[in-house]
């Protein structure tokens, strides 16, 4: 019987991938993941199989998965940023449970610890990180969520800020988050994290929706003592310095 | 002038560093650390100058690393899990504004990541990173934000549960969370995530005082969906598996 790595291989490119990620690909027989991913690392490994698997496709690519490993692979699923951070880790677990095929979660990078390192440090304290995503939340939950994590003043990162489908999900946060924040809370909204074409801009929450926030783009707001100096957006943690 | 570079080295050992934190450190001319991630380090750059500067003194830690910096090093300022969460990436920021020095950001994979890894897969869906640490930050603010964090049904990870001079507030947070959810919530508690003598057990919320809990630990507490599936620990985020 094969074996299944389910890996996290960070922001995008070889750089912020870790060792472990990087020696569980090279053990592998076959490499699976979108065809995003896959050509995030095909270069690194020419010869090796890969497969490409459907977008939104996510239980079936588990099952592909598994019936590598049935078939005596070693596979690795991939997944960008980290794995079990609403990537392919717990689907996979969940798919392969009963088959006697052992699955190792390799993490990784996330993309809002990635993003906040492009822009300085705005993610040292207590954080909340929210999916804007509703095809498989409800919207209700979601809602409720910024709603209390603004009220307690977290710092709040979101995941899948807006797609071609789903564009007013970000416009409602900000609303609710103005109720509660004050509207020169700082914004970093940074797009194509650790891939070409990474920019970013600082803002503020009144003004945030007037920048580009697509697919690509993780938004992080910060919390009441956010600040920026020398250029970088920094939460302190409360030293005196 | 030199440069500063503040790299989370992850976990602890290098399978869990990225290829970008080690290339950093292997372009410094010092590493700068408490002696704890020196030590973890320090096999891999055999001859490289390194610094030990002292626990809890971290803004000295930060003027020592810009006094390198400004006498022409390129220096490695080194934290575990990723610096720019609860790390030294704010602070050293902060002293390094003024001074005319670049401060590089390099993110690693954070400890409420690794740690879910170990155990499965329970960190998939919105999740808030709490700090237990009263040193610097009001207690009533952490305790508010348990609370709200618990009422949003979020996974919750807690950095800092304990230590030789602070025990009571894990048992605090404990006494909020089961106002706000159920008793049976599933909690991991991973101690040495990524280090000799990592271990884990997978208990209840209700239960969860009876384990080990110290300096070393990350506490994962799960949302109202968060299931045990073949030894492992999973929050689904909603696919019909």
């Amino acid at each position: 019987m094969g074996k299944i790595y389910v890996i996290g291989i960070g922001p995008g490119n070889k750089e912020n991938m870790t060792f472990r990620a990087y020696k569980a690909m090279e053990d592998s027989d076959i490499i699976v993941g979108h065809k995003t991913y896959i050509n995030l690392v095909e270069d690194l490994f020419v010869g090796k199989e890969t497969f490409r698997s459907a977008m939104k496709k996510e239980i079936e690519r588990c099952q592909e998965t598994l019936n590598f490993a049935k078939n005596g692979k070693t596979v690795a699923l991939i997944s960008s940023g980290d794995a079990g951070v609403y990537g392919m880790a717990g689907i996979m677990l969940e798919v392969a449970a009963d088959s006697g095929i052992e699955v190792e979660v390799i993490p990784g990078v996330t993309s809002a610890n990635a993003s906040a390192a492009v822009v300085g440090a705005p993610v040292m304290h207590d954080h909340a990180t929210i999916s804007l995503s509703d095809l498989l939340t409800d919207w209700d939950l979601i809602t409720k969520r910024i709603k209390l994590a603004s009220e307690g003043d977290f710092i709040i990162s979101y995941y899948n800020p807006k797609s071609f489908g789903r564009q007013t999900q970000i416009v409602e946060a900000w609303e609710i988050m103005l109720k509660y924040k004050k509207k020169d809370t700082l914004v970093a909204i940074v797009r194509n994290t650790g891939r070409e074409g990474q920019e970013y801009e600082l803002t503020t929450l009144e003004n945030m929706l007037e920048h580009e926030i697509n697919m690509f783009t993780t938004v992080i707001v910060g919390n009441s003592k956010t600040f920026i100096k020398g250029g970088k957006m920094i939460t302190p943690r409360g030293y005196k310095v």
